[in-house]
């Protein structure tokens, strides 16, 4: 009987390697990918679920290799009808792409819990891995800027990223409950590793973490918890992570996410160009800081 | 000053009429157009209006030139995503379509009226004409049928109109209030006539006489109440009319449909080919049937 792993993840890169870890998995079935929350948001009447459907598309090969978010070959005939009608068009979502938020906005008003939901879309699309959201509450990211709070969408799509981020809120963390897939998951007798994707740790992987009982449960597994650093030579690949890095203080580099994610993680993945450094074998509180080569990242044996 | 006009309208035939009345009137926004609402319905999770739709987009337009209905140059990829995902795809929602029903109901949920939303969205697409639902209160239409009754789009859309009607039931109707842009078409004392468009008596002209207070303002009000014959020497242009007559006993005519408005109109607008014989002076109740040449419709000197 093979391991079974867990995978926490949020935008683009979360979603690559939790693709590549089906690839190497040789039963994608094993592995349970939580999808940050916090991005969600009502939109024209729709709840849209930015990280699971990057998530979906990705492992369903249907993403738009281009940007890596949305859906390949997509139009955007509503977007345009929309704008002629008046409508918000700050936020693209494309004729395609529309259709996963229309049928999942429906199935939550029928009842359904997002978690259901997202099982039975990504099984309608031939998904073997499980895609879980974090929780089935609401758990909004509120991004303190200098100019007042700001909803994250606002702050990351309309906004572009260019508010200073003073911090990050998760709010209603305190009520939510992580999803028993999730729990489930990470309480399996035979789990053999978390793997923080390389994400944005405020605002993808914090969101996890904040949900009540997440952070226990994590230290608590005797899997080991291996964090993969989305800082490469002091850059991020995709997104904002250095510059929010930056504004606040600390300067972007694998060890200052193996700093972030301190007495969490057994081990940081990172790139070649990084190690220099970081083998001199320091503690920081549970963790002991370990460049692990990629070819250590869990492979099954048939 | 110039008269004003009202038209009562439903599905094609009706938007076809009242683009020609604006094409007619030197002043299309002295016409008021009052939409029947009773095929309006929740799918997927948004209102959708048809034969509001078909008048806005006839009249901006952007309509459909094969089908009368839909948008022109329109497109599917919405459709076929929702179809992958095992979303329902009974009732075509094109693309650009969608728009018109996704702002409509992120607005009514925000608490606007149907009037209000309809004013906005017809204002957005430079129509001159007031569009204006009968009634801001959903009145749904139920189809009898021998296999039980049946939601209006369930018959006509998904159905094909293929079970026996067997009546047509106006759900809500008795506490349903007209809008007030159309009670205050009909008692503008300089109201030339109101025209009942060439659409099916049954399902587009019925549920807007079904709301209370209409009948008695149209009997009350001075103007004619002119009907334009949907049949056609037997014949419906388009649409199941003749077939809905057939199966009451009716034999589609012109005179059936005279007989239908009894009481409520004062001419009817027919066809040539239809003409001979009912130029007998059959009083009808209220209506003196005359067969009144299209060179007698409304038509207004600058």
């Amino acid at each position: 009987m093979s391991a079974s792993y867990v995978a926490l993840s949020g935008g683009v890169g979360g979603a690559k390697l939790a693709l590549g870890l089906c690839d190497v998995l040789d039963d994608p079935a094993r592995l349970t990918i939580v999808a940050n929350t916090g991005d969600d948001f009502e939109h024209l009447g729709l709840k849209v679920c930015p990280d699971l459907d990057t998530l979906t598309y990705t492992l369903a090969g249907l993403a738009n290799p281009e940007t890596g978010w949305g859906r390949a070959g997509e139009s955007g005939a509503f977007m345009e009808a929309l704008g002629a009608l008046g409508g918000e068009t700050w936020f693209f979502l494309g004729d395609k792409d529309l259709a996963i938020h229309v049928e999942r906005t429906r199935r939550l008003r029928a009842g359904e819990s997002l978690s259901a939901v997202t099982a039975a879309l990504c099984a309608r699309l031939g998904i073997q891995a499980h895609i879980v959201p974090m929780s089935d509450d609401p758990v909004p990211t509120v991004v303190e800027t200098p100019e007042g709070p700001l909803a994250f969408q606002h702050y990351f799509v309309r906004e572009r990223c260019r508010p200073k981020a003073l911090g990050f809120r998760h709010e209603g963390a305190d009520k939510a409950r992580a999803s028993s897939a999730f729990l489930d998951a990470l309480a399996t007798p035979d789990l053999g590793a978390v793997i923080i994707c390389p994400s944005n740790p405020y605002i993808s992987i914090d969101p996890i973490l904040a949900v009540p009982g997440v952070r226990a449960a994590l230290t608590a597994c005797e899997a080991p918890v291996i964090a993969v650093s989305p800082i490469i030579g002091g850059q991020a690949v995709k997104g904002p992570t250095a510059k929010m890095m930056a504004e606040r203080g600390i300067a972007p580099s694998a060890a200052a996410i193996a700093e972030h994610y301190d007495g969490l993680i057994d081990g940081l993945v990172l790139d070649e160009a990084d190690s220099h450094g970081h083998d001199d074998d320091r503690a920081h509180g549970r963790s002991r800081l370990s460049p692990v080569p990629c070819s250590r990242l869990p492979r099954e044996s048939a």
